[in-house]
């Protein structure tokens, strides 16, 4: 994990190979978290490590490229994590666990790397696209999982990659307002998965079948019996005196 | 608009300096629509454009970023206008246009072309990236204003946001795929939104108003009626003999 101000290993200990990389690659999180990979120097990442320029070369002989998609591909791989709850309890609890960690990662690595999920770095290539979307793609097989589903037809597959975007542009757009905490997005995301799986239910057999699956395990004095409730408080016309 | 064969102004007759502008960018719109911009060079263009290779430079002197990024501004421009639509009828029926001109450019500029919605283009900036931005912040602008909202807090806000992010991501999902109609995909969108705004709408006083005056505007058979009653349809608990 990053968030740490300064890296977790001394630098007078003499490090191992693999302990030294993931030193720069912390270091570098660390960096890259705080500012645009644009204004991150191999000099700075150098510097906070107690270590040589040189040195950080020879661990990433492609020099700030290599280092920032070794961070990125770290960091995905702590967020493909993040829906790998166990698999029990009702799916909307699974979820919401799911969600309580992705959305901490999100916050802790802060606006300037997660610039890159956003778009618009100047060092994004076909190669690091590949790995958030990877991100995405694992993100939604999880989902698929806890929802017991092993091969999703075109509304299903659609619809859950679709959310997994929602999560993403909720999660990205409230940090930069910061109005909303942690726990109403959550809540509001987990909503949001039941409001969209319910519209794909009324269009897909498959969909209908998992959502009354999934229902069923839910305590009736629970999250959806209570949005449920409150959705149709929404929808219901206007008192006449009001 | 892009999409034909062929550049539309014959090249025999003399072009005014706007008219072979716009024949430029609408040749290069052509490509960009079908293959990956790493793929398109600026001899093709100009090939294509019946004109010499200096020609285009001394229209476009940044080459091919430059040609790129005004194709890309030109398109972003007919899709910021998609939800300009007349300000009258029911909400969803108005939503359910802007989709039908939204959805109809989208396939019409192929995958090639909105691979830059999605990243991953070598020639991707802060400045095309900021373009594409746009779009979304206009468009949800637009929706904004067919709720009759001037200023949306920032659930209402981040939940128009995050809607568009859906708009975008099925209808490149579904390009990939191509398993659901573009009337399908229309449909399922509006509803989406309803839903959406639902669930914002519970959380959020000013969301719970707006969508109060939209529902009383629906006519009591439309298509959020009828969403209603397919989703308690969908939400019910399964007859015990099935």
């Amino acid at each position: 994990m990053t968030g740490h101000p300064e890296p977790r290993v001394p630098a007078y200990r003499r490090l191992t190979v693999d302990e030294r990389r993931a030193q720069l690659i912390t270091t570098a999180q660390h960096l890259f978290a705080r500012s645009v990979p644009e204004e991150v120097s191999l000099d700075e990442v150098a510097r906070r490590a107690g270590v040589s320029r040189p040195l950080v070369y020879r661990y990433f002989p492609g020099g700030k490229q290599q280092l920032y998609e070794a961070a990125l591909r770290n960091a995905a791989d702590q967020l493909e994590h993040c829906f790998d709850v166990p698999a029990d309890g009702p799916l909307s609890d699974r979820l919401g666990r799911a969600l309580d960690r992705y959305l901490s990662f999100v916050a802790e690595h802060g606006e300037g790397f997660t610039a890159l999920l956003r778009g618009g770095s100047v060092v994004e290539t076909a190669h690091t696209t590949a790995i958030v979307d990877g991100v995405r793609r694992a993100a939604a097989q999880q989902v698929l999982r806890h929802m017991s589903v092993r091969r999703p037809g075109p509304w299903l597959r659609t619809s859950v990659r679709t959310w997994i975007t929602s999560v993403e542009a909720m999660s990205l757009l409230s940090l930069d307002e910061g109005e909303l905490t942690l726990a109403e997005l959550r809540d509001y995301l987990v909503e949001l998965f039941v409001a969209q799986l319910t519209v794909t239910a009324t269009h897909d057999r498959q969909t209908a079948r998992m959502l009354r699956a999934a229902s069923a395990l839910e305590p009736p004095d629970g999250r959806v019996a209570s949005l449920l409730e409150r959705a149709i408080g929404a929808l219901a016309p206007a008192p006449v005196d009001s």
